[in-house]
């Protein structure tokens, strides 16, 4: 049996961090997001995030909606370890994958940000009231949702809110996921 | 200028609650729910709270995806503050009809509970794991999300997670949304 926790969060939300907090304490993480750049890598497509972000879509609508997850798994069987973090889980169909695994065991995460403080992140605090920018950073919100990210996030059994600063995010993920986890999963 | 501040969650999220907090400070609160019921009642439909849910998807096909946000704003028009609680926001169509109001300045709230304790709190804590019970949330959920919840959720500027007790909901209320408005708003 392997425990997935799978971790979802809108652009600038926070999430490949509390991927990270949970991988620097050995456990071991595998990105959803990196399978669709290195699949784009493979057919020799480059790009900016808004571009990788349509890539996504793209395959999804070429190989089906848990096309990522179908990635991801590739990798994930090769892990040995009982406890798995992904980071980057958008649709549930993803979830529904993952959940159609008898020997898989999931947990959803979701990483909440105010929009406001998500834009700012991702603009580098650098004018994200700028109308191209803000255009930009709706529009990536959108391709986001289009996949069903909001769904996810709706369904999640964990909450985080990353809206201080990386020490209180740090003491939300010891709290809520790595207290619980360190008792029952060995680390590799 | 009217301040709307929309409150958004999944069905046991608390959000209802959560409006009532605010409430209680003297702040008027207009009901979405109740505005659905109200013209379930004007048509002579009567139901429980799924088929009122499949109501307000119907509702939506016939006026538009924004016609609760309409049927709402009736309220709203009458209600003499400047600032204003609106309960059960369920789509952008909504909230982009209210952001298209010149006088109105919206803030949406999103209000989350761990997916299995929103079961528990709608089941009674009485036997969530029935499978027909379990069913029944399920179907609720995703009528909830067909009409766009999730994407209201996502893109939240203010963020209460309601997982402890109610004194713990109070004070986070009273922190993130009451503590920021009593300074700036009269009361009714």
């Amino acid at each position: 049996m392997k425990q997935l926790l799978l971790i979802t969060g809108m652009p600038g939300s926070g999430k490949t961090t509390v991927a990270k907090i949970i991988g620097e304490q050995g456990f071991p993480v595998v990105s959803m997001g990196d399978a669709v750049r290195e699949e784009a890598d493979a057919r020799g497509i480059g790009g900016n995030i808004l571009e990788m972000s349509r890539f996504m879509v793209e395959l999804r609508k070429e190989l089906g909606e848990e096309a990522v997850a179908r990635l991801v798994d590739k990798k994930i069987e090769k892990v040995d370890s009982n406890f798995i973090v992904v980071d980057g889980a958008r649709s549930l169909r993803e979830v529904e994958y993952f959940r159609s695994k008898k020997d898989y065991k999931v947990t959803i995460v979701g990483v909440l940000s105010p929009l406001r403080l998500r834009y700012s992140r991702l603009s580098g605090r650098n004018r994200p009231d700028d109308p191209k920018m803000l255009k930009e950073l709706e529009e990536r919100d959108r391709v986001e949702l289009s996949v069903g990210l909001g769904e996810v996030l709706a369904l999640s059994d964990i909450y985080i809110i990353n809206e201080e600063d990386l020490k209180e995010l740090r003491e939300n993920v010891k709290k809520k996921i790595l207290a619980p986890l360190t008792s029952r999963f060995r680390r590799t």
